[in-house]
């Protein structure tokens, strides 16, 4: 067994800020891959698990999920990376095999979901360990807060090598699931109306994925008046503050009201986005929707426990409630053509990239996200 | 102003038996049409607003909205039926005009929907009164328990003349709200697996629309073990009966024993449907549907009030959760369709016909109903 040294932020335990320490990681197995990271994103993913929010979360773990970096090193039966290859991390993998994936009709491959939940790899063990010996969890098996970090081969999108890490490792999560929920999951065609609930960076990747589908009104919901601008830079066409509405007014019917028209006399969106995670938004966002056709989609990750509720009216006159998880996106097969929109300047990543980092500083990327200061920050390598 | 007199089963007040009494019924106005009911079937939406439980419905009425008959007379304007002409009454009409007809996305016309809400025609009167010039309103836009009514044009469909109205009155609801759950609204492909939860009027016609469809495995869930058989032959594949699990197992869990497979770790089945109205049931239709693609219709109404819940996860991991009213169907379109399926043996209807009684015997439908002891009840004139 051949193990290596690198340097992580590691998750000791739940609530704490992340601590920064060398770390053994072994060498990729058969199967698997060794990837130097360049560049990773922090996302309220890494956040909601290294408060103690998840239930599901697992301590000392090596959080990190949305990267981009470069293959250092194949395992036993590897044949479709190399080393030098530019790779993208997957927390969806796409095994192109099980049943999930040979259905086509979902992008939620299980073939490594079972170890992968408990952050291990597919052979039930970990790669990472303190330099005393004691294992460290993977996380949404990717890992990216280290330097190197060790994935399976069928969690890795080759991409091209001209594209800059620090640009791209957002498409690992936040331009994937923001768009692909608007051109995958919910189908949206032109001349659609739309909302978008939480003007963050899930929230402004809906608004770009919602111009590039063709939609016509595109109404930003968001507490904060400071969304504003940003969100109408990415094709927002109107906004709506639910602490800034008429006397008596919801939001639900601060959004009709943009929409009806003498034709339309109910009014309502086409296709409603929540990516807030919290569950009365949730609801807004499904009754906001066009009575008869309106598609509402959950992009947001809701607290441990918490329920969406409406009344079964809202559906049996025609409105549809789904989710979304990685943007519907096939990592292997979608992401490099994000990678592409990206450098052809089909959508927009770097105004989005409002702080980077080294990853001494990393917890300083949490602060600015509770701030409210940052949409992403990423820590370069 | 013209009259005439006809008899009608009158709910004078919520929560009593019927009163088969003589009413005088206006003659049809512009755009409106005078009908001969030849037969009736009884729902469990009339029972649903005789017995008060529809926090919408007015009194004094007269419910009944799955009929059949023949054109007597037709109002001024009226341009696609003429005397002769047999019909049957819509309660989702089609006037192939308005907003909703014409986005192609929807069958709920709102062309008439304000008054018809009401209980009154589209000129926001009634045609109905009693004998001492009380008005008595309109249920639907139907009032099918009535040996004439007076109906919008557009809420008519004119089906062959060679059908008997004491089979395809059934196509004004229940046939159609079933087999078009599975062939508009969810859209089942050939080699599906289903779920259907409620094995009565609707839930039998769901089987037969899914067995239509060409679905693999039919599974029915119902609390009543007298339904199986009956269910059987409609194409039932499957019964579970939640009275009747292993111990400590959930109606989820066995739909998810019956499903999974070698290759399929998941099990859950493509499309469930709720033909309760119990939100509970509603919310297990949902959960017990496929992770990754599972589509779960509720056709079933609630309680007023009564809410659907379930953690966002389950949509995140990509089940749809719709509705559907009168199936997804174009009543002047498509109905007539029905009709022709009926009579080439493409549909059964007769064998779900288990009772017939003349007007005057119409509280014994209701009884029947509560006791469970009929499908449906057809009232003849």
């Amino acid at each position: 067994m051949k193990t290596m040294r690198t340097r992580a932020a590691v998750a000791l335990e739940a609530g704490k800020p992340l601590t920064v320490m060398d770390v053994n990681l072994e060498l990729p197995k058969a199967g698997e891959v060794l990837v130097e990271i360049k560049a990773t994103g922090v996302c309220h993913t890494d956040e909601y698990t290294r408060s103690g929010a998840d239930s599901e979360g697992v301590f000392p773990s090596i959080l990190g999920h949305e990267g981009a970096g470069i293959v250092l090193q194949v395992g036993e039966g590897v044949t479709t990376l190399k080393p030098g290859d530019h790779v993208i991390p997957l927390y969806t993998p796409e095994c192109r095999e099980c049943y999930a994936c040979t259905s086509g009709k979902t992008n939620l491959c299980t073939a490594i979901r079972g170890t992968q939940g408990k952050g291990l790899m597919p052979d039930g063990t970990s790669r990472f360990s303190m330099l005393d010996g004691t294992p460290i969890f993977h996380y949404m098996g990717c890992s990216t807060f280290a330097n190197h970090t060790v994935m399976p081969e069928i969690a890795l999108a080759k991409v091209r090598e001209d594209a800059p890490f620090e640009s791209i490792c957002y498409i690992g999560c936040g331009v994937t699931t923001g768009i692909g929920a608007v051109i995958n999951t919910a189908g949206v065609e032109i001349g659609s109306t739309a909302a978008v609930f939480g003007l963050g960076g899930i929230g402004l990747n809906v608004i770009q994925g919602l111009r590039m589908a063709g939609a016509d009104i595109i109404i930003g919901v968001d507490l904060n008046e400071n969304k504003r601008e940003m969100a109408e830079k990415f094709g927002m066409t109107h906004f709506v503050n639910p602490k800034d509405l008429k006397a008596g007014q919801t939001v639900v019917e601060a959004i009709i009201e943009i929409t009806k028209t003498e034709k339309d006399e109910f009014g309502g969106v086409d296709y409603s986005f929540d990516a807030t995670g919290n569950v009365q938004v949730m609801r807004d966002a499904l009754e906001c929707s066009h009575r008869g056709w309106g598609v509402s989609v959950i992009i947001g990750v809701a607290p441990a426990g918490a329920e969406i509720s409406t009344r079964p009216f809202q559906l049996v006159t025609g409105r549809v409630w789904k989710g979304t998880a990685f943007g519907g996106a096939k990592g292997r097969t979608d992401v490099p053509k994000f990678v592409d929109w990206y450098m052809d300047k089909k959508i927009e990543i770097d105004s989005m990239i409002t702080h980077t980092m080294p990853l001494d500083d990393i917890n300083d990327a949490f602060d600015l996200m509770h701030k409210g200061e940052s949409i992403r920050a990423v820590v370069t390598f």
